[in-house]
């Protein structure tokens, strides 16, 4: 028995894009291996939104939108308003956001997941600022209605951390969570520890694209913080707030340190820490010296890990490779069809 | 609201034992943070079955056990009965089994699964036997009844393999999906590269009680075989027997042969392979030459590990360090708290 799960796609970039994209690649399988369809009634971008109640074709769509067309171009483009004010209404199954990280107001994502939460619907996340700027509000919005809340696309792209913290470790006391969970810094610490300087690392990670414009979120330590940040309250059951995480970037690094510890045969990432310190974590994100062959000192370049240490189960170790945007998407298609089939 | 389990619990060895210290630790904490208690209403060792409606005291039955005492010696104990006669009929929410692996038979763990899933009643498996043996009647008589069926502890210990598969690649096409997973002979392999002879590293795995006094499973490769064929059926979606997995053993690896690969910055690891092939996969188990710097290379002594590469989540590498039996046994916990959180 097939079930249809009318979605609203908020936000068309690369993760929203490559969404769609994986629509097209597996509707068949996930009909025949989850029994379910996606019919995707409302799409968003920064020119406003549009609904289909028949729902928007994904290839078309997606074309659309990489051939430089934008929302308002589309039939039922509804002038004049957002994706929250639309959302308060339709009629829909599910909400994915994938709008852009705006970590001083969290919009237009955090009024999408409270007003879809708040209706009890299903609500995955993509994008950390909701997250970040109100975990616990968010958390309680989808108890009180029974919404599901699924992020695993936010904390080191496809790798299920947030996934294994909360349903593979249960009953663990988590006693050290590390990681590194921003590639654009660790690209760039790595090619200057080749001898490269800050200045052409930074330049070659925007070229390829993994780096933005602005890296300042990544390379002052933000973007990984607000990883952190996350996982506290996820994975920790620590209500944290990102005052509460001492951050320091990899500005002040230079060539020269990096070649003289590679030398020692040590290296240094931008590693985030949670560490238990009596009932509570103590929260650190800085450039921090590693063995080269220690398995965090190991994840280079396009790799991001973490390592978890609890009183139940050992200590494990997880890391992902990848440098395209298919992955993150792909773990908003997995939070989606857990979500569907929780019940 | 709090919602009891009446448990059934197979097995009371290492692990069975260790289940039962992870009640004493962290009942509290279970109740509170997911609402249930569990109570164990019925055990079985080699000496038989014994119930006790109002539950079985965890720390009592514990060190009746560690102190040489029988399930025959306990109240409740029920003479001349297995215990799938007495699941049968009792009256419980979960089975959860632990005894030892009979892989010519399977039983007593078979015919537990068996009764267990037929009635409906959710089953845990620690256990490999049942479902190398019998993983596709197994699976039918879950979906048939709605009993879950969860076996997480059954692939290199508590790292969570199966439900990474099963779980968090949703979608994907796995093309490669290659791991170690046995810890004795991963041992005895290592030690040798430092020089020692394979009698000299078996007898030292087998006093620190990694090894069995019977060894073979584990250096003929035929335990990393089960644990792929239990892969194979859970993850990849292909009905597998063991017969389809080609095994070569470590028996034959000498310890000048990893010597001389070791100047050669290589390594050899017993490595269970699945490789895509067409609309299938070929299945493998045998002694293989690695870089030592690769992720599988560098996964050492009392650590097993799997590398997956999809076509979605482009690639996922996990491994878990563990020397004792109580992660094993919280796998067992974390499959049974969420068989019963999935309503």
């Amino acid at each position: 028995m097939t079930r249809q799960i009318r979605a609203a796609l908020i936000g068309l970039g690369n993760v929203g894009r490559n969404f769609l994209r994986i629509l097209e690649m597996k509707g068949e399988r996930l009909e025949r291996q989850y029994g379910l369809t996606f019919q995707v009634v409302c799409v968003a971008d920064s020119s406003g939104v549009a609904v289909a109640p028949q729902g928007f074709d994904p290839e078309a769509t997606r074309r659309h939108k990489e051939t430089g067309g934008r929302v308002a171009d589309l039939p039922g483009f509804l002038p004049g308003v957002g994706p929250a004010q639309v959302l308060a209404d339709l009629t829909c199954d599910l909400v994915l956001d994938a709008s852009p990280v705006n970590l001083e107001s969290g919009e237009p994502g955090l009024s999408v997941a409270r007003t879809a939460l708040a209706r009890g619907v299903d609500t995955v996340l993509a994008n950390k600022a909701p997250l970040v700027l109100a975990y616990q509000e968010l958390h309680r919005l989808a108890q009180e209605s029974g919404a599901g809340l699924a992020f695993s696309a936010t904390v080191c792209g496809a790798l299920p951390v947030i996934n294994i913290g909360q349903r593979d470790l249960i009953g663990a006391e988590i006693r050290l969570l590390q990681g590194i969970f921003n590639s654009t810094s660790n690209f760039i610490l790595g090619e200057m520890a080749q001898g490269r300087s800050y200045q052409e690392a930074l330049a070659e990670a925007q070229e390829r694209g993994i780096a933005e414009a602005d890296p300042s979120l990544d390379v002052e330590g933000w973007d990984t913080a607000n990883k952190l940040v996350i996982l506290a309250n996820s994975v920790l059951g620590a209500p944290t707030t990102l005052d509460q995480v001492q951050v320091t970037g990899i500005l002040d690094v230079t060539t020269e340190q990096l070649q003289a510890l590679a030398r020692q045969g040590r290296t240094l990432k931008l590693l985030a820490v949670a560490q238990r310190e009596g009932e509570g974590y103590r929260f650190s994100v800085g450039p921090t010296e590693l063995p080269v062959e220690s398995f965090l000192g190991r994840c280079d370049g396009w790799e991001m890990g973490v390592e978890i240490r609890s009183d139940l189960y050992g200590r494990m170790y997880h890391k992902i490779w990848e440098r395209e945007p298919l992955p993150t998407a792909a773990a908003m298609l997995r939070d989606a069809v857990n979500l569907a089939t929780r019940h």
